[in-house]
């Protein structure tokens, strides 16, 4: 006798009945009737932001004012909240520093990167890679003349390695893909590169707070990432720099702002870079956004990684579970490695009518995003999604694409699509 | 028969009385009992902040959530918020971006400046610039092999232009002395450097919201300034590049990030500009504290600028009188010019026991700043200082001197001075 199989409505409530990570739900402002699967994109609001930021301007800002830069931990903030993010990503303290955009970030690295192998010609990264990471990459080797960029598919850098490694310089990549979701092998990378004589950069946006990461285990040589994905610090939340112990005598930065100075309070003639990760402090960070981000982080006090990767690898087996059973019949396809330790924490399905799907789950109170021209990304958090709302979102859209209630060329509703 | 000269008390009095921008210091939240005299390193809180950062937070971030991007303008405000800043730099629409911090947009500014004149050599800058200022154009240069920076303090200018001015790329000054709050001529040297064939970049740090500007009527090429000075928009609030139409078609930045690409969510294979100022935009800027500046400018609402520098001026008038008669025969002196005309927005006393003096002057309410060595900085903002204030100030510094009421080599309280 044979087990049937349980149905889906089984699955997602035993699946929530049993996640001890439920409880952590409580941490965050969701908006009631909502299903927010975006929070690969944006962050939803941690319940412990508003009082902070409401600290921060009222208290330390309008009674304490500028005496809060000693008084209040504004110095030390760039270099605090590196540290805190440093936990998340496999990082010992003192390598991290946070403040500036991830484009700016990455700036940095890759300029350092590269000026750390002077007598090598290749910055290689992905032709998939996300946009900014790709023109950055561009923009670095335009300004250095021996640079060249080279766009290598993560599954053919072995080859281009062994073919031409002894003149690579930088490999960067991002752990997951940020349109399939697919999760890259980063140890074996960033191993295949030294092998080659090269440095590391990673991008850790679409990573970093949805698994463990290694940075310091995996000898990674350099590190960026945003605040305001899985990290929940808000929009445009300043982002960090990882740079390894290692390079923190030899590695030079390309905007040598006065926050990076060895003396910054002395107006020294000349620039003298501070010691360790501090030198990769650029101008003064925006404070209220930094804090925000740091009140954010709270978030993951006594949260073990590794069950939150075990319950996104649930959530996103359970989805595309869903998604089979319910849309692929409907001429929907995954696009997301089916095996779950090839996934980060987002599915994408195809569709040509991806935008107009969007907008019609969002109507549904089902926020998703899509990616041009024909890619809907759902994004789970172990934080707060459940699987039950995993099933209504997937049921939602199979009634969308069964009534046909959207719109397949829909109206541009602003600049952001 | 000759009238008696005017005690400092009944001075103050009647230009109190006399003000008629006094109504505005209630656009402030300013702590009882606290004068404040440094809002030209952190302006205070402007009454408009507070609920406008909770709305950002808790409705557009926790309830509109990812929306917020088209719904609630995010995406557009470094450009509108440019915008806003550009009415008070004497800047037309459609020049001005908010969203990097100054030294990050300054790097762009020299950047793309010393681009525009390839077959010139120097990169001039004051040898008293702000440090990040005069750290990166040294950084700029050192990316460019044909580049050299040349130190030229602004009265010896015109002398060197005379000589090497057609080599001269990039002339980069700062209106106001960050130091002595000496104010310099704009106009002057933007055309000096025109006459010359190069380009001329400004740093208002130390000017934007306390006098007009002229940008465009001065035919400047690129501006930058921060947004936390006497625009008041909170701890490192974002700062603000200003480029002149004519060079929009023409300029190139260094740090290509995605906001500012002409097709932001195409994900293009390659880079290509935004058309005009918006391709100065590079990450996702820190929408928490632009948004606060965005609404700390609406202090500046139906505010005649001109009457903020007339103001301004007799503040410091004042000021130098108080310290005149109660100051100088104690041993300070102002290294503040005496014209008027050639005086910013704060005045510099010169005392070898500048730090003591500064924590003295604390303990009592009255809030400074003090530059190293030996500089104590009274920053005046006809926002809301008023003469009473300033004497109050004068008469503090005059008893802590009298009484030898200070440390003359106070502990170090933090890593800010």
């Amino acid at each position: 006798m044979t087990t049937a199989p349980l149905a889906l409505d089984e699955r997602a409530a035993r699946a929530d009945a049993d996640d001890a990570l439920a409880p952590l739900a409580e941490r965050f402002v969701l908006p009631d009737g909502v299903i927010y699967l975006d929070g690969n994109s944006l962050g939803p609001l941690p319940a412990a932001v508003p009082p902070a930021v409401t600290d921060v301007v009222t208290r330390q800002w309008g009674t304490d004012l500028i005496g809060s830069w000693n008084d209040n931990g504004w110095w030390d903030a760039p270099l605090r909240i590196g540290d805190t993010i440093g936990r998340l990503v496999g990082a010992a303290p003192g390598q991290t520093v946070a403040g500036d955009s991830t484009s700016v970030h990455l700036f940095t690295a890759l300029t350092a990167a590269a000026a750390l192998r002077p007598d090598r010609r290749f910055l290689v990264t992905d032709p998939g890679h996300f946009p900014t990471d790709r023109y950055l990459a561009e923009a670095v080797a335009r300004r250095q003349d021996r640079l060249e960029v080279r766009r290598i598919a993560p599954p053919d850098l072995d080859a281009f390695l062994a073919e031409e490694g002894d003149q690579v310089a930088v490999v960067s990549y991002a752990p997951v893909d940020f349109r399939t979701g697919e999760l890259y092998d980063m140890a074996a990378t960033t191993e295949a590169a030294h092998r080659a004589g090269a440095l590391a950069v990673w991008d850790l946006c679409h990573a970093a707070g949805a698994m463990p990461l290694h940075l310091d285990a995996q000898e990674v040589d350099f590190a960026v990432g945003c605040g305001y994905k899985f990290l929940n610090g808000g929009p445009g939340a300043p982002a960090y720099l990882y740079v390894a112990h290692r390079h923190h005598t030899s590695f030079e930065t390309p905007v040598t702002g006065w926050n990076g100075h060895a003396n910054p309070f002395g107006a020294d003639r000349d620039y003298s870079p501070a010691p360790g990760i501090a030198r990769a402090r650029i101008g003064t960070p925006p404070i209220l956004s930094l804090l925000a981000l740091e009140a954010a982080l709270t978030v993951f006090e006594d949260v073990d990684l590794a069950q939150v990767r075990a319950k996104s690898m649930s959530l996103t087996e359970f989805f595309l579970r869903c998604a089979t059973e319910l849309l692929t019949p409907l001429g929907i396809e995954s696009v997301t490695p089916p095996d779950p330790s090839r996934r980060g924490s987002h599915i994408a399905l195809r569709h040509p009518h991806a935008l107009g799907l969007t907008h019609a789950l969002a109507q549904r109170g089902v926020i998703i995003d899509m990616r041009a021209p024909d890619l809907l990304r759902f994004g789970v958090n172990a934080l707060y999604t459940t699987h039950r709302q995993l099933l209504t979102a997937a049921r939602h859209l199979q009634e969308i694409m069964q009534e046909s209630a959207y719109d397949p060329e829909p109206p541009r509703t602003g600049p952001v699509t």
